[in-house]
């Protein structure tokens, strides 16, 4: 074995025995470690900022672009808002040990599903440095250890991060390796971790853009919670109300173009007048690729091609068609969507019901943005991702969807006829 | 692409055409279909058990062993056990629609999490022939399509058995392909649906021996719902009740020792006289390998193999370990165990409570058999197996962990700030 190998080995070691120690730990010494954290970071404000400063600067000297930089810097308000995010993931309630079912049988036998930590979490990251102590702390408060692996480029900044939650561990008494941040930039530590590390990984987190997501779904030997796509439709049914329709497109495509749940297609009813909500569409900068019908509502619609039905954008663009009724709409969806979000805005009851019960993703919304598609927005409090597949965990992924379940049988001697 | 790979392709889209269907189908028409089967099952009887009996010949003439022939075998007894299965999957609950959780937010949003089904499951099993009805039924009745792929040596009874859940189907009027019998016994079919038929197959549940489950954990590219070992613990705590010491510890290892709920090792505390339970194990034929301390109880005791921690014998064998104290117990369980069924036998709440909350495993019992271990004994009715994997279902999965669930947003035009 070699040694960066052997080294992945002795971190999943090290995460399972804290695990099983963090399984058992009280929601206060937790918390206490999330708070600890938290005043960590505010008294070494300095030391981040200057370590990150590093990273930018060099970050910089390699041609990094504006995009990427923007998610790599931080400033004394982002910092803030990091470790608000502790205070935040403190003040929730802990999932471990909640009862989710109790029942009991003609025999006697009393059965309480209650929920346990998955164990081991491994969260493979890119730019941006938040997700060091976002990702920590949930791991945290549901129980489980976390394997962090960070992007290189972040590497300063990262260790710094990462030293304040060491300190909140200790500071609580808890294992310091219940949080471990890979200490290698060697692209072979991902490969390790991918593989489970001989079974200490439970599950793994990829945090990033759609290359770093669909390596880690391809070459995962242990389960994956995440999300490759979110190809977000809004359907503006015949009977939408129009002041809903524009305001809801609107929102779900431009309120911010660059996350998961912004709607990337639009489709409108035939019986529905689109041109006032692609005027708008376009009035406010979005460039509208149409089909042929859309495309003579606007001379500023090109003309969309086959891939942009499938394309997440994740920009100022929108695909927008016309469809026939509710069942092209939903066909649509079934075709050419990715099971993240969709919605539909119609005042016609019957119709959204069939949308809502038809249409296969892990969030379906009538009369609502798509850009709902958010823990918080849940009443989650927080989460470490969306998930599109079907096992465990789909949409938002909280405290909650960290956790999995036992049953704990009480008897008073019975055995089985 | 070759001609079995074109084949089983097809198999995959004629079943996600089919799961869309049956995710929306309502309960009589899944129902009407099981209890159709059931019907064309005993009409058929004849001509099952002249296909049985071509299976069962064929495997005498290949030298088959007696476990494996018994496992093939049908006789009107088994037949009729068969049919009343469809007719009890027919009488559970549907869990498809129901709502699972339901809140709202502040800003009106209102939630509903409710279940729906998983989409295509892969059963890949071995010899025993009711696996293709069983497990069709639970896939029908959770509104999932099946693909099933037997054992080559049950190709006949198979097919006999499969012809029946056709003739249900198509008599409810639902597809046919809802449930698909691999035509072929070629191996390389077992690779096409590992790798998930490109996307066609959601989760793939093995039921059969050690090595088939290992392959398939081995090999698969989709999630799969399984479990590996059984190597379940019986812990007799120095404040067990004798009497249900014994009750539980005999009927726990020799009720049936062919199951995964079957204890293989049983843990005494100092504390506890060991000695007539271990007799009673003998006397009634099963063999004890203990270690030093307990070899001394009795002559018939052999010296445990470091090995036999850790063995799933699925026979009249037991290992058998004096500890030192709980502690002990619980960390011989984490040390040997499979994560699947344990239990401790004690009249000590505290330390029970401790046993119930420390142990992770899907199931831990206190006072009661391990061979509790089974779906229906938990109220679920039927199941296709027991997990023991840590994310989706853990435990027994019934309909309810054949299902994922989505979240319905209903507005009343809600855009995100």
């Amino acid at each position: 074995m070699g040694a960066l190998e052997q080294q992945m080995f002795d971190m999943g070691k090290a995460a399972r025995a804290a695990a099983i120690i963090l399984g058992q730990s009280p929601r206060a010494l937790k918390d206490r470690a999330l708070l600890q954290a938290a005043c960590a970071i505010r008294r070494d404000a300095e030391i981040i900022l200057i370590a990150n400063d590093q990273d930018v600067r060099a970050a910089k000297e390699r041609g990094s672009s504006g995009a990427m930089l923007d998610r790599l810097v931080l400033n004394p308000a982002r910092l803030e808002s990091i470790a608000q995010g502790l205070e935040l993931v403190a003040g929730l309630d802990d999932p471990v040990g909640q009862v989710s079912a109790h029942w009991q049988r003609p025999n006697g036998l009393d059965f309480t599903r209650i929920r346990v930590p998955l164990g081991v979490i491994g969260i493979i990251f890119e730019s941006r440095p938040n997700v060091t102590v976002d990702a920590g702390a949930l791991c945290l408060k549901s129980g489980n250890a976390a394997i962090l692996r960070g992007g290189s480029e972040a590497r300063a900044t990262n260790d710094a991060l990462y030293a304040c939650l060491v300190t909140g561990l200790v500071d609580a008494g808890l294992p310091a390796s219940a949080i471990q941040l890979v200490p290698t930039d060697d692209r072979a530590a991902v490969g390790a971790m991918l593989a489970g590390l001989d079974g200490a990984i439970d599950v793994i987190v990829p945090r990033g853009g759609k290359s770093l997501v669909a390596r880690v779904q391809a070459e995962a030997r242990v389960p994956v919670l995440a999300h490759l796509d979110g190809n977000c439709h809004v359907y503006v049914h015949s009977a939408a109300d129009p002041a809903q329709a524009m305001a809801i497109t609107l929102n779900a495509k431009l309120r911010r173009t660059g996350v998961c749940g912004a709607a990337e297609t639009v489709l409108f009813d035939m019986g529905f007048d689109a041109g006032p909500v692609i005027r708008a569409l376009l009035d406010q900068g979005c460039a509208v690729r149409g089909c042929s019908v859309i495309q003579k509502l606007d001379a500023r619609v090109t003309a969309a091609k086959d891939t942009d039905w499938d394309t997440e954008f994740l920009d100022a663009i929108i695909a927008a068609k016309l469809v026939g009724n509710l069942d092209e709409a939903i066909a649509h969806i079934s075709t050419h969507g990715s099971h993240h979000t969709d919605a539909i805005v119609t005042q016609d009851h019957a119709a959204a019901e069939r949308f809502l019960r038809e249409v296969d993703s892990a969030i379906v919304l009538h009369n609502a943005s798509t850009q709902f598609a958010d823990g918080a927005e849940f009443g989650f409090g927080a989460e470490i991702g969306i998930a599109t597949g079907r096992l465990h965990a789909r949409g938002p992924v909280g405290l909650e969807q960290l956790t999995t379940f036992k049953y704990q049988v009480r008897g008073t001697g019975q055995v089985r006829p």
